[in-house]
């Protein structure tokens, strides 16, 4: 069983025996479903991971873990409602489910929740990883903000849409990954270069996710084409307006709106032309050398090394590769 | 110059000199907005009179009555999307000026910044103190959830209304005091019956509060009967109902439905009916029933006497007696 398999183990258990109360039941049950909602767990595992570097005894660790994964599913929840998602991983959401209070009110407990397992880190250790946790919250809240401001805008820049996905995604990695080296006892420069490395990771990840939404595979379950219906700004819609001619930023503009159009046209009509422009390419591009950064990252730390590479392991297998 | 109103400067310093990035404006504007709306600034104020029962130093404990404040005006930016509300002290509400979107992701924030304040308080009553607002927080939840839950059903009992008001309003009164006191060093005892004053307190506050939307006077500048308009279920309402022949119930349950009636008609009908059931005065009772209560509580403290009379003047002017 690989070590990270082990992780995810340990992340589920602890998530599963954390008791709720039954009343009022419209505030809690909706909790635990979208914690049953399963995914990655990737950023709990990062955490236990980071920890891991540093020290063995695990169990120390796996609060701090419970409580980034509650974070992020609190932020699911409330993003929902602002993007007006009714489904999240193949399931209603709650707002879908339950209504926009419920989501609202329940998201909130969640929050509160997740500080409740934060508050069960040693005391030692307290204050800097609160420290790091807030920091990190209010920054995913700041690139939620970005993400719906630019939705409204004509044009965003692709340094914009890179400060948004990391505040939006990659910082809540950073945020796991130096949680759990402080609970492991790792030193400020190691603290440093283990952010560096999930910022990367993170950017890494969410452009594939971009690419994947597009030049994904459909046996793979995932329709193909969302964010092309959608007209929204993605990475490669953002690069492409920026290497297309005035022609063809009216074809990416408008493409989404044409009412003569089905669905499998449109997208093919918008790939056809991020294939002229050569976006994959790009997009593989800068995917790599986000990755090869982040893995630099790991040089020097003053870690266990079979630890190290374990992390190396999973950071791969997140995206895809085969090592 | 009182020294609840010099406690009360201090809070609105140090309230004022928090700083908020200028970017996201969409998320922080509405938080200075939100903050600058005043109010009595009830929750800080309580915590720095419980502290300065034990202590001197001030500044210790402003951070977390900031904290509190911030907590309290998150909860009323959720509150007021799920209740539709679109005047919040006299202006419109951050709903109303910015829509559901900020005001979720806005208030999201604030919850975040409440524990960035909290986060400063001295390293060894952070624990104690972060959990004293964690179980607080999501207790304040859970009143919120009951209140919505008891507008969808058709019978309260008064003892659910009492749980539910306890839940969404005296807690989070209960939860600054204590904090205070712990700041300031006292006894566990100590902590215990200041919860319970606090508890009666924020009962005795909320039922006046509902007493004064029906029978409060309009040259304060509120408008009177709003709740009845609105055929909320306050204690006036479940009281009437519990006290109602078949036919009285009735008129209680459709007076504010009737299309045939004016706003000042249908406020006499209910409120003829609740003179004739003498609610006023069931009212006032247990109003002053919760006031002895929490006074009492106070006797016996092991605290600075004339900081106990400070404590005791300052929940006397809320209940708006003289001394």
């Amino acid at each position: 069983m690989l070590y990270s398999d082990k992780l995810l183990d340990y992340v589920e258990n602890y998530l599963a025996q954390i008791d709720f109360p039954e009343e009022p039941e419209l505030l809690y049950t909706p909790i635990s479903y979208s914690m049953q909602g399963g995914g990655k767990r990737l950023r709990p595992v990062l955490l236990m991971l980071a920890y891991g570097l540093y020290a063995d005894e695990y169990r120390a660790a796996l609060p701090a873990a419970a409580a980034v994964e509650v974070f992020h599913n609190f932020t699911l929840l409330h993003d929902d409602i602002m993007d007006n998602a009714l489904i999240r991983r193949g399931k209603p959401s709650v707002y879908a489910k339950w209504g926009k209070n419920v989501a609202i009110l329940s998201g909130d407990a969640m929050l509160i929740e997740a500080y409740r397992l934060l508050g069960q880190v040693a005391p030692a250790h307290l204050p800097a990883v609160l420290e790091v946790f807030n920091r990190t919250a209010v920054e995913v809240c700041e690139g939620q903000q970005y993400d719906m401001d630019f939705e409204e805008r004509q044009k965003v820049s692709v340094v914009e849409y890179m400060r948004m996905i990391e505040l939006k995604t990659a910082v809540l990695l950073a945020g796991a990954v130096v949680i759990g080296a402080i609970l492991g006892g790792a030193s400020e420069e190691d603290c440093r270069r283990l952010r560096r490395f999930a910022i990367e990771l993170g950017l890494a990840f969410q452009l594939q996710d971009d690419l994947l939404d597009s030049y994904g595979d459909e046996r793979l379950g995932k329709a193909i084409g969302g964010d092309i219906l959608e007209g929204k700004k993605t990475y490669l819609m953002i690069t492409a307006m920026s290497h297309a001619n005035e022609e063809q930023r009216e074809v990416l503009r408008t493409t989404h709106l044409d009412a003569t159009l089905t669905d499998a046209e449109k997208i093919a009509r918008v790939k056809a032309l991020y294939d002229l422009l050569e976006i994959p390419h790009l997009t593989e591009q800068q995917i790599a050398i986000r990755f090869e950064r982040a893995l630099a990252q790991l040089e020097g730390l003053e870690a266990l090394p079979e630890r190290v590479e374990e992390l190396k392991q999973y950071a791969t297998s997140l995206m895809g590769r085969k090592k």
